[in-house]
């Protein structure tokens, strides 16, 4: 019933503001659950609270502990609701343990105006066909990393050189990106792909994971069907932190979701 | 007993997890309390809430109705201590009105590693003499915003042909800030700077209030004394909404905060 994603976010009112999931062990990246699938499931238990405003707007997030496949609680508490706009309060808890706390506004796209002066550049790649798949990865990385085989990734190579040990020092990732089962893009999986790829701290040759601290989601549009074009980048790698900015856009050509987030750098690996 | 900007952030602890404060008169702009400022109150509660991690490393903040000058409260709680880094949620409110709902994380600048590979570029600033201060704006202005007068800004003139009705349509704003009395930056300060310019948007030539609806600020280092450089852009002016991305760096050329605020369109002006 329905593709992987969609029933992997499932949610389950379970009592007044509570909501039971189970993260799918298919979003592993190493010993955690990936945290743009976390963020979608936060989202799609703030679009069962919010039926009038269903869509996220902006969503921050911050990571307490790494989360586990298996049950999971998301408690939501009402804040603030206004006429176009409403304000949540969400946590992700797994036996008790708080994973995220986050705080989102709700609205619903299909009713903001319809004016667009962005004046950012969409990302230039080159065809799909001369892009980097994913699926290509060694199978070890796979077997560690799960996540790398619920979409379809296909990397830029220019900024792919890390993969054969030559990272371009620029910090910047970008490729398409498609859900399998030709699953279209909504708000909820723009969540997920806003925090998808890997590290683009691999691009500055630091390989290894990368823990989100904080995440913010800005979601600006409802996608059209179709590929996705992402963009990741960094311009403030200091003090053992980097920020990480992400763009994606839509087979229109529009700028449907952006993202900052704060992370740990990776540890020097032995 | 100190300088302006800490007067007016002073908070005095009231029952345990709750702190009053006043906020000043000064930092009207229109008809609300300046969201930069609100900030610097929060995280000055925070600070006191968390004496072994008093820094701001990373601050959510949805703002949901607009402060007035006077008494209000900052509610903390927090939510997860860490070796580092801990984790609060904190509310500003005023007569049982909630205005902000925050989610910040906290730690000690001081012990961050010293690494520094920043990519960004320091904004080209011509000297402060050939910039624009505030303070020239007309009275009428200053009377509307009394905000202006909290700090002595210097606009690059290339950024502020909208101050002659001649907007460059780029959405950039930067220029060089301090504090009046020579009140040197620190991290709380930064809060401020990050949400203390006139909106992006002015740049677009769409003069007005933008209200702010989410603002994601991260202190990346202890500002050094002197003046600081802040920076402010939007690429994304769509369905009623943009975002605004604030740089500041201090006067070592270091890039010490950054933040990406998510808020309305200025409603067209009659």
């Amino acid at each position: 019933m329905g593709a992987e994603f969609d029933r992997d976010i499932e949610i389950e009112s379970s009592s007044e503001g509570e909501y039971a999931a189970n993260l799918g062990p298919g979003w592993l990246v190493g010993a955690g659950i990936n945290g743009g699938y976390q963020l979608a499931v936060i989202g799609n238990a703030l679009r069962a609270a919010s039926p009038a405003k269903p869509d996220p707007i902006a969503v921050s997030a911050y990571y307490l502990s790494a989360s586990t496949p298996g049950p999971a609680t998301v408690s939501i508490r009402p804040i603030r609701e206004g006429g176009n706009l409403s304000t949540f309060a969400a946590d992700l808890s797994q036996d008790g343990t708080d994973r995220i706390t986050a705080l989102a506004t709700y609205g619903d796209l299909s009713r903001l105006p319809d004016d667009v002066r962005t004046t950012a550049i969409e990302p230039d790649l080159p065809p799909r066909g001369e892009c980097l798949p994913v699926s290509m990865a060694p199978p070890e990385l796979h077997k560690v990393a799960p996540l790398m085989s619920r979409f379809d990734l296909r990397l830029d190579p220019a900024c792919a050189g890390w993969a054969k040990g030559e990272p371009s020092g620029n910090g910047l990732l970008q490729g398409w990106i498609r859900l399998h089962e030709e699953r279209e893009p909504d708000p909820l999986s723009l969540l997920l792909v806003l925090d998808a790829l890997p590290p683009v701290t691999f691009d500055l040759g630091m390989p290894g994971w990368a823990p989100t601290l904080e995440l913010s989601a800005h979601v600006r549009a409802d996608p059209a069907p179709g590929w996705l074009k992402v963009r990741h980048a960094t311009r403030n790698m200091a003090g053992g932190m980097f920020e990480e900015d992400c763009e994606v856009w839509d087979s229109t050509g529009r700028l449907v979701a952006q993202s900052r987030q704060l992370a740990r750098a990776p540890r020097p690996q032995a």
